[in-house]
């Protein structure tokens, strides 16, 4: 990868000869026009690798379409490894061959660690840095957590008072590099409620999903290797995942889970080591997988070889199978291709960094190998804390009260974004969060929230590439605030 | 690397004209004399790469010399990269140039983390897991922590339950990757005493040392980069930096810090990325670094570009500089080309899970990124039990107590170790640690001991390359069972 400039192909695309000719009256949409056309060019050397692509706007003007089309039909060019995006100086034609070269993933993590402003979009560095800045007096709608006084504060301190009365030498010690047993066998009884039959020794404890996602990629993964994670998808990963060198490549999200058809087109294009999904109340859209696609995916990582790393965060949000469908990978796979996530910073306390991984035997000692070489052992202290409130029986009410709040806020704040102009095309009835399209650049409306103290969540954030997109996820949980709704009707009038 | 066999050169060695013509009555030590004349053999090309050097039994065999001659010898011509150490297989004797190609790193790094058994040595991974298993009949009289009774755990049940009292909302949310502000502000005053200065900002904290390591390793190593470690040293970051694909090279360890004029030679070789000592008592020795060598190790560090990571966990067993001379690089250099890590894992409680890193306020700002990639934050709750102790400053007289008891046994225990037949050659007039010899191969020792649910340190486990020794770390703290002098008592017998 070089930083030279390369040829631009603006000039002959703006070429009446050159233009993509696009109909709108024919059954594919303009984006798929746009990614077939573009992609056979490239595929008949037309297009030279190393050449730069026209700029969005530019892409926009030539042929006629809206900015979002180009932005839609270069992330999956990207995604199907026909472009490039080069932090801060655009889309340039790839290489074919060889895939993932080690060195380009290699540069884009430093850039993205060193938190360098992607090209276009937001710096996912500097956004994260900002939440855990948050301030009395930042409102932050789009937030991942819930309010605090959601969470039951005194509950956790009942539980640390109980640990600091128990026999003194309790924290004197290294604990053992798996995590405190007592922990790891309710945990057992949590995953065999979901029909994830797991023995203790299966699993690891972690500091946070954030953690296990990191020693995952970590073992499974070498620089220039790929990732597919959903787009979109929790962005912090993105991050993580290009610190160690891999290519992270998104699988766009349905309603019902991934695009199978583009799954199955990816995988074979790029063999990815991982795929990290969120099965039940994905992150941002709420949405849950169906027991369908489930299946395939489950035969698509068989054919492929791909590990599934399903992270399963946002499990104690959902009512259970019982009461709304929810499939999870791990149920049907048993943890033998799947390595299932899961924690409790966002039901009980993200302070108390309490993850986990369950994974098959063998798998689940070499992460705790893993995991001893990292960081010798996590603190009992959390995990003592979770295990008392899990094995009271006090989480059960508790989870239960703050689903029946999101329910009861959900439709009305859902109608109250409508109304003042933002479109939801799926609502699930399940979660915290919306993925809601604001019809204009999200990374436009960032910016002016941020001057009133609103830190919003941009639909880039969630991109693998960090794109612009016309979407943001809002929480309704934390969406009470007048000043946020005031703010959202100025900016969308103001479009309209 | 291969693992096709390559011809050996046993034959050749056992030819007569071929044997190294080693005299104990020149100056030079026979195992200089060694290094030399195989270094010669290999840079004459007399000796092909990839070739099998003999076995160290044959070696000494026709050489007449003892195996603790061969192995050190070998071993510093593995630090030369003359020869490599492949586990299971032997010595071969390694391609000159292009040095440290990053296959063969990454080779070792998956052999290593999954335990397997390295060439003559033991299983690290293997010995450090059944460390996390010790159970109450499990003697350690090479321990690296004091036992129990020795640490206060009243006071951090005390400092929990204050904790525990504060304002319930305390751990709902994420910290900050930072760490806990006013700990933060507290390591500022213990630096200065230290006469390093730096602002709260240059802090990072971490979980435990281990992590600090883990995060700076990641940030300064790619693939195939090498680091250098002291010889002998705390065993599990050659792990951790081998999972990282790093090359670990070991510098030789005198009383008065590093070997200067290897240390200068190797740089020139090697050019390394990083550089990581114990500068006040050393693990395993308990040594500490003189003021000269202090200033020798930062001026090649400017010269070769290499960045020092000063590991001072065992600070606190220190009486300070005005009591005995112990000079820290990061009090000569204040932070620009030294990362300064620290913890309370050894004098507090290891259980917390408190380590921090202080660095140059710009790369600290890097390395808050990284956590946050990496885990998020680390849990407020074991870094408000720090601080709670320290600024009630209960922990000065702690450490006061904890350093007298040791002084009060360190001379008899000593003079006990040499009754049994132990020879300690240099006792350190502070810390916990003596790197006692056997005489023997203490990994045979520790296979023995095993039997008899004693777990011994053997010099094997602090070698870069762990090749097998005939030292030992003992504890002075945690050898007061008189089943562990019964166990050395016998053992030393036998072999007199």
């Amino acid at each position: 990868m070089t930083d030279t400039p390369a040829p631009s192909l603006t000039s002959s695309l703006h070429r009446p000869g050159q233009i993509l000719l696009l109909s709108r009256a024919s059954g594919e949409s303009l984006i798929d026009q746009i990614v077939r056309t573009v992609a056979a060019r490239i595929d008949d050397r037309l297009l030279r690798a190393g050449a730069r692509m026209p700029s969005i706007r530019q892409f926009a003007a030539a042929n006629g379409v809206s900015a979002f089309t180009v932005v839609a039909a270069y992330d999956k060019l990207v995604a199907r490894a026909y472009l490039e995006s080069r932090r801060g100086a655009g889309f340039f034609i790839r290489e074919r061959a060889p895939l993932n070269a080690p060195g380009t993933a290699d540069a884009e993590a430093m850039n993205f660690s060193a938190g360098v402003q992607p090209g276009g979009g937001m710096d996912v560095v500097w956004l994260i840095r900002n939440m855990f800045r948050a301030t009395a007096n930042l409102q932050m709608p789009g937030t991942g957590v819930l309010p605090q006084d959601w969470l039951d504060g005194p509950a956790i301190a009942n539980a640390l008072r109980a640990i600091s009365r128990q026999n003194s030498n309790l924290l004197l010690n290294y604990g053992v590099p798996q995590g405190f047993l007592p922990l790891r066998q309710q945990l057992q009884h949590k995953l065999a409620e979901l029909e994830i039959a797991a023995t203790p020794e299966q699993f690891v404890t972690t500091s946070g999903v954030t953690q296990a996602l990191d020693m995952v990629a970590r073992e499974f993964t070498r620089p220039g290797d790929t990732v597919f994670v959903d787009d979109p998808a929790w962005f912090l990963m993105f991050g993580s995942f290009a610190a160690l060198g891999a290519k992270v490549v998104g699988i766009p999200r349905l309603a019902d889970g991934p695009d199978i058809a583009q799954l199955a087109e990816l995988a074979a294009i790029h063999k990815p080591k991982l795929y990290v999904i969120n099965s039940v109340l994905h992150n941002p859209s709420s949405t849950s997988l169906s027991a369908a696609k489930a299946f395939q995916i489950l035969r698509l990582a068989e054919q492929h070889g791909i590990t599934i790393v399903e992270d399963d965060i946002y499990c104690d949000m959902h009512p259970g199978s019982a009461v709304q469908p929810a499939t999870r990978l791990a149920s049907l796979d048993q943890l033998r291709r799947v390595i299932y996530l899961g924690g409790f910073s966002k039901t009980m306390a993200a302070n108390l960094r309490v993850g986990f991984i369950a994974a098959s035997p063998e798998l689940a000692e070499r992460l705790a190998d893993r995991k001893m070489l990292q960081t010798l052992t996590t603190s009992d202290i959390g995990e003592r804390v979770v295990y008392k409130i899990l094995s009271e029986g006090l989480y059960r009410k508790h989870v239960e009260r703050i689903r029946s709040r999101l329910d009861g806020l959900r439709a009305r704040t859902v109608r109250q974004m409508e109304r003042v102009g933002l479109k939801v095309d799926v609502v699930s009835p399940a979660g915290m969060f919306v993925w809601a399209d604001a019809g204009c650049d999200t990374n436009v409306m960032t910016e002016h929230a941020l001057s009133e103290n609103l830190l919003l969540a941009p639909g880039s954030l969630f991109s693998p590439n960090q794109l612009p997109s016309s979407r943001m996820r809002l929480n309704v949980a934390a969406m009470q605030d007048p000043a946020v709704w005031r703010f959202l009707q100025r900016e969308l009038e103001r479009l309209a």
